[in-house]
């Protein structure tokens, strides 16, 4: 089963997401790590710390930056937290390639409760980049919702089931 | 009827918004364009020719970047995408004249699906040009649902009825 | 019995919330502002003139730009307009002093109706003061839906009901 939620900023959506992954998981479900340690970002740092801290013994956690299909596998129940990072860290990839990603993890007989973040209905950025991460923020977050099974928005803590 | 597709940057709503205009007519439906061609914008250029393609045969393209009521008309089938580059077009124009449009709009005896963005849920942009935009497409959006028989927000590629 | 509208820039939330208070009370109802009038932004005075005039006679009108709890008392029905403004002026404080006048407030036997901006769909602004205002914004609303009966998110003056 394939699940995903969508959210602004401080939504809550991960925390939801922990809950339906540990909800779908016969035994200790993986939490995988997008983020990119090799910044040294220290308020990053505080916030991945205090995820931790809250997840305590409940998942394993594996971090994988880039290439998903390096960890994700069939049998397991996942939590990916969060797409936009594994967004972030593919910027320099060309749409083609994101998606036949997508594709090949929509093919693992896998759980995996995928989380990302809404940037979509601000302004249009100016700059090129910026406008590049919101474009494709909207092409991944449609090819997930196409192959997940169900879709949750998520605002304020509370999860508004779109499929 | 009237119809309003209300959803963020590449959030599939132009996609169910040409389905909504083909279901609704009977003969050939009208696409009118916005986009003002006149400035030399390649990216865009290149998002026109590709939306362009993906419509094929199926609508008849008209242009009209700033007077809508100059080319719609009774009796027939429209999709203006989008209000949101009709309002940048006329942003030098007062609230009072732009709703003044809408509501001549509201009274056409015409099929007319309207795309509008989602520019509202982001930060408050400091600049007064990109505020009076957010500002405007929020009174825009509301009169335009307020005569519209239905309104659908789009995230994600799907629709969740609002009215 | 406590309420939130939650919406963004211009969605028509003030004015579904004004109603709701009105609803909500049996004698004339505390509209409070939570604007700092210490500052000198003719635009945001042409504003606040406008909402004044539309409210005419219906709600006493009380300021109050930081301590909530100065003001809202048992039975009595108050809108608290705005919760974002409240936060803006509160910036400098930390999460916990934030969240412990929310729990006060939310012990309070009174009617509260309260209109917070959805500011967390967009591009995560690069400067760190709207970057916490962004993520204080999130914890205040989910802090807020945690204890409120019912909360609505407005788009185009239509209220979703979340909870």
């Amino acid at each position: 089963m394939k699940v995903l939620y969508y959210g602004g900023q401080k939504s809550g959506k991960s925390n939801l997401a922990e809950k339906k992954a540990l909800e779908l998981s016969t035994c200790k479900p993986y939490y995988l790590a997008t983020y990119d340690n090799s910044f040294n970002d220290k308020e990053m740092h505080k916030r991945i710390d205090k995820h931790k801290l809250q997840r305590k013994e409940q998942f394993n956690t594996i971090e994988e930056s880039k290439d998903l299909l390096k960890v994700l596998n069939n049998q397991e129940t996942f939590l990916v937290d969060c797409m936009s990072m594994w967004l972030f860290n593919n910027i320099q990839e060309d749409e083609e390639y994101l998606v036949k990603q997508l594709e090949h993890i929509s093919k693992l007989d896998a759980n995996i409760v995928f989380v990302l973040n809404d940037v979509n209905c601000g302004v249009i950025p100016f700059d090129n980049q910026s406008r590049k991460f919101v474009d494709m923020t909207g092409i991944v977050g449609q090819k997930l919702a196409s192959f997940c099974d169900e879709v949750y928005e998520v605002k304020l803590g509370l999860a508004n089931k779109l499929k």
